[in-house]
């Protein structure tokens, strides 16, 4: 049987999914599609080196790691060791917690957080070739974008935090196809999943934001650890009256979940930040620093600024009284006083101290944003008011690191270069040489064991 | 401030539930509640020593049993022991896996499962006085009734099982309250346990569907503990624009959760069920039995059974053809088959075996159910015709375990009795002495120690 060829019964999508994680072969999964897996992959590791020695990572083990188990596994950047599980959230914690990692704007989800998260974690304790690993990656991230798609915009507009409520999904299934499932235990493992859903754009502004990726590995691991012994789930979780779709979103469109499945690829449109930051204020901050660095501004000099967005910027990101650097990241007022202040924003610009600083208050005071539906999310119109009387306009209409300005290989060594703290300059190289060669790689501790800072 | 006089401000009731529970003094809850809290505590004991050799929990245990921390925590009714998360986890399921608990018909949630899975966990491990554990559980069992009637029915009829989707918060504050959180952190235990909010209806019918409230004791417990180190959640987590009512809710009333707390206890409105499985067939099961019993029926004169049921039943419970036997649980058509052929309505009635003999198979094959929105999920009305010409007829407006005709004390010694397996019976007998004794319990363990098998 051709399975692809098969048409899409909306009423078995959960069981035919499965089937096509499957019957998914390495061998024929395109080279680009591979070359962007190393990319997301080496992005995200750079972001677990960046956000490892975080106080949300901290706190995390503080409260929770004198319940996990038998220390076999690596958390990326640490030097302790937990079981697999908890190692899971906390590589979904330092992945996320920066707000630096990659997104697929056409869902919003940044699927690379959950599901390497957990394939690290795997993959530090189990042989995993990087052939197997690079392909399991690839199924991951292309079923929780696909469930993304299928439920874009209904789910993420009425509060979910996709990133975690779907990202469960595309967990379980890497890990699943690891674990060498049959057809029924994917189903099941997609049915508990599906069950473990959640995550909330309430929690936007603080750690549980990252926290949401993290559950979302660790659930997705233990659905696929569940459905391996027999536990059972019920078999229709995505299309079924009371499944997925039907509970957490309005509107949807399950056969976006299997079509094409195997021939067309959401890696392709995959885009990694310049910024610490969500994704829709990075404009904001393009066209900012743009403007700072053609005139030379000063903070003092600005009398007024005036934005305009798409309407989904202010709907994210209205916050103009911040009290610390994680609410910074959902601030379109603070996009913008950054990138006229300082003009840069890089993980400094996100700090507690730099949200409270009394000059980026009174900017970020004086910043008018207005919402424009006719806009696109990639692009802003920033108009600045000088105490001189002259006035400064900044049009983008795509910006740095999105589909059509995409970050170079360099550009993503670079920003691994930027977050690396925990290891020397020297180790980083090989760690980004392995990334470029994990297609190679014998098993992925030679990558993983790498990152673990010297006692 | 005399706080339990102050109006709600909806803009603040997650912040307000934080000091409701903080400011609630065991001495001022009212003794009836107490002895309330104390049967529930008794049932779900029983429900746990009757669940806890199910192969869901076998599975658990063989799943996840190996990531598990430190053992130092009991699980009901089983020699080994995990760290208390996993423990928490694994009382969860035990006590919900045979749908014997009990169920609070105002929202239908069973509120003992997840409160009570996390609490023997926690005191298995820390010395908490009978009293304190009471208390605990008063609470979370308060705040979970809560705030379920405040989205009730909207958040369950949109698919999600509120006993794990809402018994969250009651554990998250069950163990908070005995870890001593300031108001801040309980505000951030509060947003934790939302932000971990989920479980699918879909589920229904497979073990996943006990998963729910083990999810819900170790997601809360979590929380708790996350909260006490300093991990932030969003404040408004109940409230807020892309809180969990919004998100999970069509229609709410939030005043619910705060107003009369302290005063007015769900534990009141507290059903205990004298069948394991799904409460809405209950009354079909008693109305067969009672048909059974005057008639001495034998399934094999019985040619056709019409049944007349309230609406939510045929939502829930419209399950003809069943293949195991927690789909039994769910089949309003198998309640009628058992009621009528054996004239019980056990753990017996519900195994995989039973599901599939043909007799029942042919009993359900000819009952039809027919939904009447008039009618109360309290009643039914049964015709049995039978092979001879004759017609019966049982019409029942209140079944055996709801609110107007609830099990006894005795009742529920005998029901766990009828339960317990894997402890001899005098020692059954102290369990049950520690039950109704657990407010002069200096410690908890005297009672959890009990319910550990011999090795």
């Amino acid at each position: 049987m051709n399975a692809r060829t098969k048409p899409v019964v909306p009423g078995d999508v959960t069981a035919q999914l499965a089937a096509r994680v499957l019957e998914s072969n390495a061998d024929a999964i395109p080279v680009a599609i591979v070359a962007e897996a190393k990319r997301a992959l080496l992005n995200i590791t750079g972001c677990a080196l960046g956000g490892c020695t975080h106080l949300a990572m901290d706190m995390a083990i503080g409260a929770l790691g004198a319940y996990a188990g038998t220390p076999t596994a690596t958390v990326i950047g640490r030097t302790e060791r937990f079981d697999p599980l908890f190692a899971s959230l906390l590589n979904g914690i330092s992945t996320h917690v920066h707000d630096y990692d990659d997104t697929t704007p056409r869902n919003y989800i940044h699927n690379s957080s959950p599901v390497a998260s957990a394939l690290f974690a795997y993959a530090s304790v189990h042989p995993v070739s990087g052939r197997d690993f690079l392909h399991a990656f690839i199924l991951g991230f292309e079923v929780s974008s696909r469930i993304g798609n299928a439920t874009y915009p209904a789910h993420y507009e009425a509060g979910w935090h996709s990133t975690g409520s779907i990202g469960v999904f595309g967990a379980a299934v890497a890990i699943g196809r690891l674990l060498g499932l049959s057809h029924q235990q994917m189903t099941h493992a997609i049915g508990l999943a599906a069950t473990q859903s959640c995550g909330l754009r309430e929690m936007f502004g603080s750690m549980a934001k990252s926290f949401h990726p993290g559950r979302a590995a660790q659930s997705g691991y233990m659905a696929a650890l569940l459905a391996q012994r027999g536990f059972t789930a019920g078999l229709h979780s995505l299309e079924g009256p009371r499944g997925f779709a039907a509970v957490e979103a309005s509107t949807y469109d399950l056969a976006k979940v299997t079509d094409g499945f195997g021939t067309v690829f959401d890696l392709s449109y995959n885009a990694y930040k310049p910024f610490p930051c969500g994704i829709v204020i990075h404009p904001t901050i393009d066209a900012c620093i743009q403007l700072n660095r053609e005139h030379l501004l000063k903070a003092d000099e600005i009398k007024a600024i005036r934005l305009r967005v798409a309407s989904l910027v202010k709907d994210l990101c209205n916050k103009q009284h911040i009290t610390c650097g994680l609410e910074g990241k959902f601030s379109i007022y603070h996009a913008a006083a950054i990138g006229l202040a300082r003009g840069k924003a890089g993980l400094d610009e996100f700090t507690d101290d730099v949200a409270t600083n009394p000059v980026l208050v009174r900017l970020r005071n004086l910043t008018e944003a207005t919402a424009d539906a006719r806009m696109s999310e990639d692009a802003v119109e920033v108009e600045v008011q000088l105490m001189d009387g002259r006035v400064l306009h900044k049009t983008l209409e795509q910006s740095i690191g999105n589909l059509a300005r995409p970050m170079s290989n360099a550009d993503l060594e670079a920003k691994l270069y930027d977050q690396t703290k925990v290891i020397a300059r020297d180790v980083a190289n090989r760690v980004i040489d392995r990334c470029w060669q994990l297609d190679r790689l014998a098993d992925v501790r030679d990558l993983i064991r790498l990152t673990v800072p010297p006692h």
